[in-house]
């Protein structure tokens, strides 16, 4: 199958130098790789393969790479320094050196000759979780089917190295292969079974500085193992795993740890046995330790067989509930892995409590560039500016630095096992993410983790050109889409922080009601006055979950963002918003401008007819008329709902059916 | 696998001959089956083994069959006597002789002994369709697998012949085995690959009396004719026909025609080409009329792909609005197929519109026993009290007997291709039919295709005395269930007429909005003030295909049975009743109501612990169970959706979410 080389699509550039010099004496994979990079790109950018000596002359090209151990960026971090002619790389290690060459290949690619480039991870673990199955089918997966997996065997192909060489470039150092929800064979992951071929794709991720990790079941002592329990407490099953973790970190190099979905939506885990997630997980962790290995916890608990009559149970507390008594009780290498927000990656929603409440446990943040809930890689929704607010969001944790940002990087506590992790966007379409434009959250994602100081608007312009090269034009409508994107499709879905709306199962298209009596704990509650929950004190009390001022702040209507304000409160329909609106103009008014906006971003691709690579411009222009459309059955759905059930006219008098 | 006798499940009477002499002179298959049938029963009943001789003495019992060419109640109709110690059974052929024993096998089941059995069939054709797949699965079905197919292989089992023993016992004369959808395979069901077991089972039919039916799919020629057209004009496609025709009847014994499901919910049909309905429909019947063969045309044909928005287009009319044209235009073999309403098997539907339109045209009346819309086969809905309204329904033709039953059974026209169909509810559960009490739906229809003047009461008796035996508390109490089952699915279900509201799919529990902003054309326009749909002349004008004074009737408010209100009118919640309730009071109440007698019939059930063989009871109890905790969902999803909605309050104060 073919495929794109996405952002590592190198164009030749107007200027060449005759020849280029490559001064680098260190030796094994990663080198190796840094040496295959340098060529494919000098060769596809100036037609010149480097000469890999440390000499030079005046026409040449120079660039030398040092690595010295006690480097002051750290074995990750580079020091990139240009001036025409000449390029120094340095790094404390081989994987920094990776790093900076990828970031000094994309100055060159802008045409820049001098510049000075330094950085150090923000985030020591930067990583990308694959929901593929062996079936080769994916969880959510909206571009295609796995390239790991087919009929239940790993499959190693030429591709796999390309995808590594793909986030190597944005500095990801971390991937999960397998789905959380570890069905069927995929739990023999663990096992001689599946040996080889993870040896093989393990080598490949070495080559470009990223460790592997796999999803295991918990219950696997009975699954494979012949146990009658899988009791973490329990001799034999400690025998178990102390066995197979030994066996997964002797067998394969470069393997960093498990990936661990437990008593979340039906999946099995230590509560059946009356453990805590604790003791699970610290169990599995005692035999990843002398490895070096870390095990990384999921936090997504919550009770998916609510009643939806239940007023009393609200599923944004779950998280919080169940892990804030556990703080401290966590192995230094468990990692809990935690989502942006309290329910599950909607448009709009605050950010999840535990960031702030937990002070003595490692945490992870965990968001979803699969666009499970905003628009499946059919919609653009760019999410970098969402990532950017709850990075900076101030938790009040007590701390000098309190961001979110500060907390998973290990800044506020100290903590070294934590970092960001995407559910990721990638298959075997021959574009990668499905629809073009979704390649900016993967290259994105992987960007913010290396750097979460950066802007949405300067990572949004490198992606930009780094693809579609460096068209004025271009890069103007791209980014202008890009940007106007994440607020469009929260205008034409669910308002104000409610959430949900969409078809069950496929999560894809409006469905208002198709939630509200179901067993997920995702309702909105509206009736013919109003909407919202009120998660208040006088409700369920989950604001009182946050630290102060932020407890207080969402509790009361009028310091409240608007753009939650359904989500904490019930309110009016009447209510007036800070724009002088009802909430119910409001709703109809958003509604019309998210549709019009997704005219308009079809609008702006239309103008790069002739400027864009034809294959792309198609494919992307039939997704973007296919938003169109579907952001008008958003707008009129959600209206009609409101317009039904209010009876409140649209001031406009526009059409609502 | 096993599985229960239903109502053929004979036992031990308290009385018995010392001997049973049968005198029948006849031979073939149908007068084999009724010796193996009175073998069958009189050792079972009796411990008695028949003895098939014409001699008596007076300790016997004297069985006495006689076929007579000219008799007045013909071919399939027949006159049984019996006195004491004496049967006579007569008929115009073996199939009368066949039925009349069955009809004196119930009686002497019951312990009576004198009495005199004189019946014609109401209906020429009386027939099953079964939504079988070839892989095993069956359409639409609630009680297992497919007894005929398993792996694409045609299954032919003992348990086929104990099928044709219960269906023919209650005179049905017809089956189709395969889905009207036909996918992959099943078009190869009229090649040779499947023909050995096709006569196979056609033999076993053939010897109770039932022709043997298959779907066809009209792209055919296409697919698996290597034609390039299914054109039923071209002349390729009629040599295509007429030779797959031809070898369908010469191969297969006792092969009765085809049932077509075309240009319908996407399957193929003649509209692709520019072609009628009759021009397809006649094309197949004139290569099968040679032989006696039929074709059944189902007319369930409508826009599947409506906009939620457009308030013009009404499924109700389409089916009228397809065919009405065409009256007179097909072949006297071809009979079209109706269901009941202009939907599709909800609760509560007014009668085709075709049904009064057509005539010059054969038609059947289909209704369907798979509870589809009706509870699944988890609820128990006895469906005969409906059956029994639509048959008595006047349709105003302009004819002296203007009923659905005087038209389908041909008394109307004279026509003699038609008849009435059902939609079955069998699979390869245990019980044959889910829940036990879903049998009487099976039992009850053909009682009822064969007499259509019985009372859905006198059917559910003798299906209990015959299936549960003589005791006089599970008579009431199952009698009690089985009619109030309807009235009460109704009204804890979608109120007044309007439908749906059903889960999409699955069409299985409650889901107001499911259906809504669908594209099935299924819609209640419920808003703040008012629900139902205006299908008067100022609305869909959908009335106006019934005869008057049914059109007055129904696009009056004042008129228009108030069970079907909301079907045709858009009202008020504030609307007043007839009762003096308002409609939104009326939605309220009869939820309540439902659930209760959800509850009733459970608690009735429950008395019948000891009274009931014990797997039957255990088996029913917890389909009770289940369908008294449903009823109680759907009462809270409907009442809170409405409460919501409208914003008034209930009057009884009532707990509503």
């Amino acid at each position: 199958m073919t495929y794109t080389k996405a952002w590592l699509n190198y164009e030749k550039m107007d200027d060449s130098p005759e020849r280029i010099c490559v001064a680098l004496s260190e030796t094994g994979p990663i080198a190796d790789s840094i040496r295959r990079e340098l060529q494919i790109a000098f060769e596809a950018m100036y037609g010149v393969a480097p000469i890999f000596a440390d000499q030079t002359d005046k026409e040449a090209l120079f660039v030398t790479f040092h690595c010295s151990k006690v480097h002051m960026y750290g074995e990750e971090g580079y020091l990139v320094k240009a001036v025409p002619g000449k390029i120094t790389v340095e790094s404390g290690g081989q994987r920094g050196l990776l790093y900076g060459m990828f970031a000094m290949l994309e100055r060159l690619r802008m045409g820049e000759y001098a510049f000075t480039l330094a950085q150090t991870p923000s985030n020591p673990i930067r990583m990308l979780d694959h929901w593929d199955n062996l079936d080769g089918s994916i969880e959510r997966g909206y571009s295609g089917n796995s390239f790991f997996f087919c009929n239940e065997e790993v499959t190693v192909t030429e591709r796999i190295r390309d995808y590594a060489r793909m986030i190597a470039s944005v500095g990801i150092n971390a991937v999960c292969i397998n789905n959380v929800n570890v069905r069927g064979v995929a739990a023999e992951l663990i096992t001689a079974r599946y040996r080889a071929p993870l040896v093989q794709l393990s080598r490949i991720f070495e080559a470009y500085g990223v460790k592997l990790f796999l999803s295991l079941n918990f219950a696997s002592p009975k699954r494979i193992g012949g146990l009658d329990t899988s009791d973490p407490c329990d001799e034999r099953v400690r025998a178990f795993w102390r066995e197979r973790i030994a066996d997964v970190f002797e067998g394969i190099p470069n393997f960093g740890g498990f990936v661990v979905k437990a008593d979340s939506e039906g999946e099995p885990g230590p509560f059946a046995y009356g453990r805590t997630h604790a003791d699970g997980a610290n169990m599995l962790a005692e035999f990843a330790r002398p490895y070096g290995g870390i095990v990384i916890w999921r936090c997504f608990v919550y009770n998916c067989q609510q009643d939806w009559r239940d007023t009393k149970t609200d599923r944004a507390r779950s998280g919080y509930d169940n892990f804030i008594g556990h703080d401290g009780e966590f192995a230094d290498n468990v990692i809990l892995q935690i989502k942006n927000g309290p329910m599950d990656f909607q448009v709009r929603e605050p950010v999840h409590p535990l960031f702030g409440g937990l002070k003595k446990t490692n945490m992870m943040l965990e968001v979803q560039i699969a666009q499970e809930y905003t628009g499946q890689q059919r919609h653009v929704c760019y999410l970098l500016p969402m990532f950017h607010e709850i990075l900076n969001f101030r938790t009040f944790c007590g701390q000098e630095s309190d961001t979110i940002a500060d907390i998973v990087s290990g800044r506020t506590y100290g903590n070294r096992n934590c970092g960001m992790v995407a559910v990721t966007n990638t298959g075997d379409d021959e574009n990668w993410t499905g629809h073009d434009l979704a390649a900016a959250n993967l290259y994105g994602f992987g960007r913010l983790a290396f750097n979460t100081s950066l802007s949405a608007e300067d990572i949004a312009r490198d992606w930009i050109r780094l693809t579609f090269g460096l068209n004025q034009k271009v890069l103007e409508n791209v980014q202008a889409i890009l940007m106007m994107s994440w607020p469009a499709y929260e205008k034409y879905t669910s308002p104000l922080g409610i959430g949900w709306m969409v078809t069950p199962h496929t999560h894809y298209g409006p469905d208002v009601e198709g939630y509200e009596y179901d067993r997920w704990g995702t309702y909105h509650r509206a009736d013919h006055m109003g909407i919202g929950v009120d998660r208040t004190p006088a409700g369920t009390g989950y604001t009182a979950q946050y630290n102060e001022p932020n407890a207080s702040m969402y509790a009361n209507v009028e310091t409240c963002p608007e753009e939650l304000l359904l989500f904490f409160h019930h309110m009016p329909y009447a209510h007036v918003l800070k724009t002088g609106k009802t909430i119910i103009q409001h709703i109809y008014d958003t509604h019309f401008e998210g549709a019009e906006e997704a005219e308009r971003m079809l609008a702006l691709w239309r103008e790069l007819q002739g400027l864009v690579e034809p294959a792309s411009y198609m494919r992307t222009l039939a997704r973007f008329e296919n938003q169109a459309e579907h952001a008008k059955e958003w707008r009129d759905r959600i209206n009609t709902y409101f317009h039904r059930m209010s009876w409140v006219e649209d001031e406009k008098g526009r059409k609502i059916y």
